[in-house]
C-alpha cells in the first residue's frame, strides 16, 4: 500500500466519480488553512485575499496527444508541468500563486494509478510554489485533460504587463533558451528510434538535463516578483511559446518594436549538441522552439545594472540583455552575423505548427 | 458579415491560434473596467477584490459527446451552459460571481461559426448572470471541451456550505426539480426517432420548456444571494447531480441524516407528460435525473415561513419544504406512499452512469 493509503484500485471506470473524488481529496489532504477558508470538498473554493493586492487569474491546460504522451511522461511529470506553466504566467505578472483548481478530463479505461502519480505531481509542484489546492472537477473524455486555473496575488504597484515597454528599454531575459525544446528534440527521437538512439537511450548530461527541463519547467517565481518591486522594469511576459512570438507579443501589447542581437542570446549549452544532431539551426531553435518559462522583461537602460545585480542576489538568477526595444516604426528585427532579419512571429502556437519542433 | 465584425473563416486549423484568440477577444470586448483591472490580452487576468468579501472559485466543463453533442444542442447553448452551471455553484454559497476564464479545446477541423456561437452563448450568460469574461487558452484536442473557471465573491457572514446542516432543520428546494431530465429524454428520443416521434418534432408546450431548460439553465443567483442574507439557513448546495445525490452530499458533509417526502417533492408538470412516454417512473426522475441547477437548503424551523416568503419577495422563487434533517444514526430515506425506502446515492456522476438518463 503506498503512502496515500489506499490501494490502486484498476481502472477510472471501475472506481467511479464518486470514489475516486474521495480518492483525490485524500490525497492533496486538508486544504483549508490560511488564506484557504474552504477548500475541496463543496460546491466552490472560498478565498480570504490578502487586502490592499490585486487577485491574478490564468488557465492552462495539457493535452494527450497534443502536450504530451502518457509513453514519454510520466503522470508526475505531468502534474507537476500543469501547474508549472500556470505559475509562470503568475510570476510574469510580478506576482506570487496562492491557489489552484484542477479540473481533470479522463478516458474510462485510464488506470486510476496513472491518476494518483499525476496528483503526486500536482501536490508535488504545488509545495515546492507554494500554493494549495483547493478544488477542481472530474469528466469523462476520450483523452487525457489537465487543466489547470491558478489564482495569485499581487500588489497593484507591483503588477507587471505585456504593455508599458518604451522605446530605449533593454531587453533581457532570464536563465537561457532553447534546453526544454532541445529536450523535446531529444525526447521525440530516443521515441521514435532515430538519429542516434544511442546516446538517448544512456542521455549524456547535457541531453539529460534538456529532456528533464521540458518535462519539469522551474517557472520563475522569486525573478517575477523581484521584477515586479523595482523600479524601470516596464514589461513583462514568460517565455512559453519562444522568444521569437513572445516578445513580438510585448511589441503588440505596447505598440513598439525590437531589436535583438542574436549573438547576445543566452542559447542553452544543449542546444548546439541536440540541434546539430537533428540538423536544426541552434538559433532557430533558441528563437522559436519554446516552453524556456524563462522570463523576458523590458527595463529603463538607467536602472538595469542595478535590476540585474537584484535578481542575482535576491533570485539567484543571471539575466542576460539581448537587444532593446524601438519604435514601432522601426520595426521587429533580428540582428544576425551583421544583418537584420525580421523577427517573425513564429513560434509554437496551436492548431498550426508554424513552426515545426 | 454579423454582427461581431469579422466573417467566418472556415476552420479552426484554418484560422489559427493567434487569429482565433484576436478574434475571441474583439467578441468578448474591452473586459477591463470595474473591479477588473486586466481583461484578456495578457498573461493572466488581474481583479481588484471588493474589500471584506472572499473570493469563490470554481470550475465545471463541457464535454462533447458526454454533456452535448452538436447535433442537438446549438454552439451558444453549449455557451450558456457552461456559464450557467458555473455561476449555479457560486449562488448556492451564497454568492455573486465575478469573472470568468474560459479555457477552450477545439478539433481543428471545428468550423469557426461554431466557436462564434459558443462566445454569443457565454457572452449573453455572462451579461445575465453579471460577470465578465477576463481571459482563457486555446489548445487542440479531439473534441470540443468547454471548462470555464467562475470566480465570484461573497461576505464572510453571508458563506452558505454544504456542512452546517442540524437534525431537526427542514429541507426546501427552489422551483421544481426534474424539468431538464424531462427535457434531455425528450431531446434524445427526438434525436433517436423513438417513442413518439411526432410529439418531439414538433413538440407540445411542456416538452419544449423542458428541452429549454435543459439548454439553457437558469442558475439561481438572487435566491442564492438572498438565502445567504436570512438567519436561520444553514445548509445550501446546488442541484446539479439530482436531489438524491445532492442531499446525500449534504448529509455527509454535515455528518446528519435526512427524511424526505416524495408526495411534497414539486415534481415539474413536465416529468409525468414526458416520463410516461419513455416508460419511466416520475419520482425517479424527479429525484436523481440531475441538471435542474435549483437549491437545496436546510433552514431551522423557525426561521422557515420567514425565509420562504423573503425568497418570494426578492428573488421571485417559490421554495417548498420537502423533509427535515434527521440525526446520522436514523438514516437517510424516502418514504414514497407511506413507507420508507432508503434514499441512495443515486444520480449523474461520471465514468459510471449509476442512474441511466
Amino acid at each position: 500500500v503506498p503512502p496515500g493509503g489506499d490501494p490502486p484500485v484498476g481502472r477510472v471506470g471501475d472506481a467511479g466519480e464518486l470514489a475516486l473524488l474521495a480518492r483525490i481529496a485524500r490525497r492533496v489532504g486538508p486544504s483549508a488553512g490560511g488564506a484557504v477558508v474552504l477548500g475541496i470538498g463543496d460546491d466552490t473554493a472560498a478565498l480570504a485575499p490578502t487586502p490592499g493586492t490585486l487577485t491574478l487569474v490564468t488557465a492552462d491546460a495539457l493535452v494527450e496527444g497534443v502536450h504530451f504522451r502518457r509513453s514519454t511522461s510520466s503522470a508526475a511529470d505531468v502534474g507537476w508541468k500543469a501547474m508549472a506553466i500556470n505559475c509562470s504566467d503568475i510570476a510574469s505578472m510580478g506576482g506570487a500563486p496562492t491557489a489552484a483548481i484542477v479540473s481533470l478530463m479522463l478516458p474510462a479505461a485510464l488506470e486510476v494509478a496513472w491518476v494518483d502519480g499525476l496528483y503526486a505531481g500536482l501536490t508535488a509542484a504545488a509545495g515546492a510554489f507554494g500554493l494549495a489546492i483547493v478544488g477542481g472537477n472530474l469528466a469523462e473524455a476520450p483523452v487525457v485533460v489537465v487543466d489547470v486555473t491558478v489564482l495569485g496575488e499581487v500588489p497593484p504597484d507591483r503588477l507587471r504587463r505585456r504593455s508599458g515597454a518604451a522605446p530605449g528599454d533593454l531587453v533581457a531575459v532570464t536563465g537561457t533558451l532553447g534546453r526544454a525544446a532541445a529536450g523535446l528534440l531529444a525526447l521525440e527521437a530516443g521515441t521514435r528510434g532515430v538519429a542516434g538512439d544511442a546516446p538517448y537511450a544512456a542521455p549524456d548530461g547535457t541531453a539529460a538535463r534538456a529532456i528533464e527541463s521540458q518535462r519539469r519547467p522551474q517557472p520563475r517565481l522569486r525573478a517575477g516578483r523581484t521584477l515586479g518591486a523595482l523600479a524601470g522594469v516596464h514589461a513583462m511576459i514568460d517565455l512559453s511559446d519562444g522568444l521569437a512570438l513572445d516578445v513580438w507579443r510585448v511589441c503588440e501589447a505596447s505598440g513598439v518594436g525590437v531589436r535583438i542581437d542574436a549573438a547576445r542570446l543566452p542559447i542553452d549549452e544543449a542546444v548546439p549538441v541536440v540541434a546539430g544532431r537533428h540538423g536544426r539551426d541552434p538559433l532557430d531553435v533558441a528563437l522559436a522552439g519554446g516552453e524556456d518559462y524563462e522570463l523576458l522583461f523590458t527595463v529603463a537602460p538607467a536602472a538595469a545594472a542595478h535590476v540585474l545585480a537584484r535578481l542575482k542576489a535576491e533570485a539567484a538568477i543571471t539575466a542576460t540583455v539581448v537587444g532593446e526595444i524601438v519604435t514601432a516604426a522601426s520595426g521587429r528585427v533580428v540582428r544576425v552575423a551583421g544583418q537584420d532579419r525580421p523577427l517573425e512571429a513564429r513560434g509554437w502556437t496551436h492548431f498550426h505548427l508554424e513552426e515545426e519542433r
